[in-house]
C-alpha cells in the first residue's frame, strides 16, 4: 500500500426528491446569487428545470441561466460562462446535468478569479489558487465528477481535450437523485456504467494497492455490473437505480485511489484519441473497445490481477485465466450493447494509424507498461480485429 | 436504499513516516500555538512523542502539553483540558493518542467556546455550535474517531458513559501511520478489529441498506479478519498493518452507513454497561460476547442477512445457516484470543442482572428488534451461557 492522502469535502446529498433541496443548500451557506448552467434542455423535460427553479425561489436566491453546455464541452463555452459570471457578480455556479455539465461548472469557477486564460489550468501553466462555490444537481451519473476536484475540457482550436484538478473545486454540494436518472437513454446509462468500471479497473490494475481497496473496487464493480442489467430490463427499479448511482460516484472519489500510486490510466489516454477523430464515439463506448484491448496486451504484468477479478468480479471460479477474464469482461460489455471492437465503431485501419499518432503525443502512456508509439499500436490492432 | 447525506471534510494523510508531517499541517492552516493531549506516555516510548514535538518546533509552532488521559476518558480530565486551552489561549487541539485521547479532543475542542459544562453536548441540552479545529495524530486504529465527528466520555460523577456528535469536531487533519502501531499489545491489536468489525456490523445489519454498501462492508469485514490474523503472526507486516488501520478509519467514517438508517447500535448498548460494571473489560472483548448473543436472540430477523455474511465474509458457501455463521464467527473470535462468554469475562448470574438494570434505562434499544427490559435479559443470559 502506497502513502496517501484523501480530503474530499464534497456534502453528498443522495436520494429520492433530493434535487428540492438545492436552495435550501445555497442559502444555508449565504449564497444569495448564481450562475446556473445547463445542457440541452433535458432538465426541461424531466422535470428537473422546475424543481430547481421553484426551490431557488423559495429560498429568495437570484439565478442568472447560461444553458448550451453540450456533450464534451467546449472551452469557449467556458469563457462565455466566466464573462456572464464576472458581469453578473455571482456569488456561485449551479451546475444542473451530467459530467459536462459540472466540469464546465469546475472551469468557470476557477476562471472567475484568474486574471488570463482558464486554459492555463489544462495546460500547467496555472495552478488554481481560487474559484467560486460550485453547486450541482447531478442528472446523469457517469464521470464520478460530482465528489472529486477533476473535469476535462475540450479546446476547439487546439483540438485538444484536456483535464485538470483543483482542490478548489470540489462540489460545496452536490445532489444525486436517481429518480431524476430514470428516463434516461439505455446507451447513455450502459456507458456511463462502463466509464465507471473503468474507473475502478485504472486503480485495480495500478502497479500499487491492497488488499482492502481490491475488495471494496470488487464490489463497486460487481455491483455496478448487476445493477445495471437491472436497470436495462427495469428503468424505474429505484434499488438498482440508487445502487448505480452511487457506484459511479464512489468510483471516483478518491476511494477506489487509496493506497494507489493514482492509477494506470493509459486506457483512458487510449479511448479520448477515439472520441477526438470521430465524436460521435462515446467515452464509455470507446473505454468498452480499449480496456480489453489494453489488458490483451499486458496481461502477462497482470495476469495475478486479472485472474483475481475473474474470480472476485466474474465468478469463474478455479477456471478464471487472465485470458477467460478478458473474454468473460468483453462478453458482459457486448451483453449490454457495448461495442467491442473498433470496427464496430466504425474505424478502418486508416483510423488505427490516425488515433496512434495522436495519442503519441503524450506518450509514453501508463505505468504498468509505459507504453511507447509502438505499444499503442499493438493495442489499438488488437481492439480493431479482436 | 435511504437517502443519506455524507459530508466528511477530515483530510486522512495515511502512511509511512508520516506522523513527521504534524507540524507542516498546522503551520499550512496557519496555527501557531496548539494544546497537545495524550495518553500514559506510550509515546514517549515509541519514538511519536518525539517525532511531533520536532515537527511543531520545526514549524514554528508552540505547545501546551497535557497528558494523562486514560482509556474509557473521562469528563473531569476535559474539563481541566478546557480549562488549559481557554487560560494558553491556544488556537488547535492536537491530539496524540488513540480514541479516548481523541474523543477527550473533541470534547475539548466543543467546550472551549461554551460557556456551559460541555457534559450538555452530551445530555442532549447543547448543540455544538463551535469547536476550536482538532489535529490528530493516531497512535492505535480501533474505534474510527480519527475520521467522524463523535466522541465518547464518562462522566464519574453519574457513573454514564455517554456520546456526542456534531459536524464542528470533525478532525481537520487526521495522521495515520501504521508504523507506530507494530508494537502495540497483541490484545489491544485483537479488540481493536473486533470494535472495528462490530462497527461495519451495527450498518450491515441496520434495518434498511444496499448491495453497494453490503459488498464494501463485507469486503471491509474480511481484510479486518485476515489482516489481524497477519498482524498476530507478523506485528511488523507493513501490508497487514496497513490494511488493518484504513478498514478500521472506513468502518467509522461515514461509508458504511451510506443508505442505511443509521445503524442497529443495540449491541453497542449492550456492551456499554459491561464497562460500566466491569471496567477492566475493553470495549472489543464485551462486543466479541454480546454481538454474538444480539445475532442469536434476533436470528429469525437477519436469517437472510446471517446467511450472506456466512457466505461472502465467512467463506462458508452452500453450508451457510444464520446458526453457522453465529458459530463461525464467534470460533474466529476465540482463535484470536477474544472470549466468548460473560463467564470468561468473570461476570457472575448476579452481575446479569445488574448490566440487565444499567443497560434498560435507555431501553427500548436497537432497530432490528426493539429490546426491551426482557429482551435484553434474555440476550444477556445467551451470552453467559453460551
Amino acid at each position: 500500500m502506497e502513502n496517501f492522502v484523501f480530503h474530499n469535502p464534497t456534502k453528498l446529498v443522495f436520494g429520492k426528491d433530493t434535487v428540492e433541496k438545492i436552495g435550501e443548500e445555497l442559502r444555508k451557506n449565504g449564497i444569495k446569487k448564481v450562475l446556473m448552467i445547463y445542457g440541452g434542455g433535458s432538465i426541461k423535460k424531466n422535470g428537473v428545470y422546475e424543481k430547481v427553479v421553484r426551490s431557488l425561489h423559495d429560498n429568495g436566491i437570484t439565478k442568472v441561466e447560461l444553458s448550451g453546455i453540450r456533450p464534451n464541452p467546449v472551452l469557449s463555452k467556458v469563457h462565455e460562462a466566466i464573462a456572464v459570471a464576472k458581469k453578473e457578480q455571482v456569488e456561485a455556479i449551479l451546475a444542473v446535468g451530467g459530467g459536462s455539465v459540472v466540469d464546465s461548472g469546475k472551469a468557470i469557477a476557477a476562471g472567475y478569479y484568474y486574471e488570463g486564460d482558464i486554459w492555463d489550468a489544462f495546460i500547467g501553466k496555472y495552478a488554481v489558487k481560487k474559484a467560486l462555490p460550485l453547486y450541482v444537481v447531478l442528472t446523469m451519473s457517469a464521470t464520478g465528477t460530482e465528489m472529486n476536484g477533476n473535469g476535462v475540457i475540450t479546446n476547439e482550436e487546439t483540438l485538444e481535450k484536456l483535464g485538470f484538478g483543483s482542490k478548489y473545486v470540489y462540489p460545496v454540494v452536490s445532489i444525486v437523485d436517481p429518480t431524476v436518472q430514470y428516463s434516461l437513454p439505455r446507451d447513455q446509462v450502459v456507458y456511463g456504467a462502463i466509464d465507471a468500471i473503468s474507473h475502478v479497473m485504472e486503480h485495480y490494475f495500478d502497479v500499487a494497492g491492497s488488499a482492502l481497496i481490491d475488495s471494496i473496487d470488487e464490489g463497486i464493480i460487481r455491483t455496478i455490473m448487476s445493477a445495471t442489467e437491472k436497470v436495462i430490463e427495469e428503468p424505474e427499479n429505484y434499488e438498482a437505480r440508487a445502487n448505480l448511482c452511487l457506484a459511479t460516484t464512489l468510483a471516483l472519489n478518491g476511494l477506489t485511489k487509496m493506497g494507489t500510486t493514482g492509477g494506470d490510466w493509459s486506457s483512458h489516454d487510449l479511448q479520448h484519441p477515439l472520441s477526438a477523430l470521430k465524436p460521435e464515439v462515446a467515452h464509455g463506448a470507446g473505454l468498452a473497445v480499449v480496456f480489453p484491448a489494453w489488458m490483451t496486451y499486458v496481461k502477462d504484468l497482470i495476469s495475478e490481477k486479472l485472474i483475481k477479478f475473474g474470480k472476485n468480479i466474474l465468478n469463474l471460479g478455479d477456471d478464471a485465466t487472465a485470458e477467460r477474464t478478458i473474454d468473460e469482461l468483453r462478453r458482459w460489455y457486448k451483453s449490454v450493447g457495448a461495442p467491442i471492437t473498433l470496427k464496430e465503431l466504425g474505424f478502418t485501419q486508416e483510423d488505427v494509424q490516425k488515433v496512434t499518432q495522436i495519442a503519441s503525443k503524450h506518450a509514453p502512456l501508463g505505468k504498468v507498461k509505459r507504453l511507447d508509439t509502438h505499444d499503442i499500436e499493438n493495442i489499438y490492432r488488437i481492439a480493431y480485429k479482436f
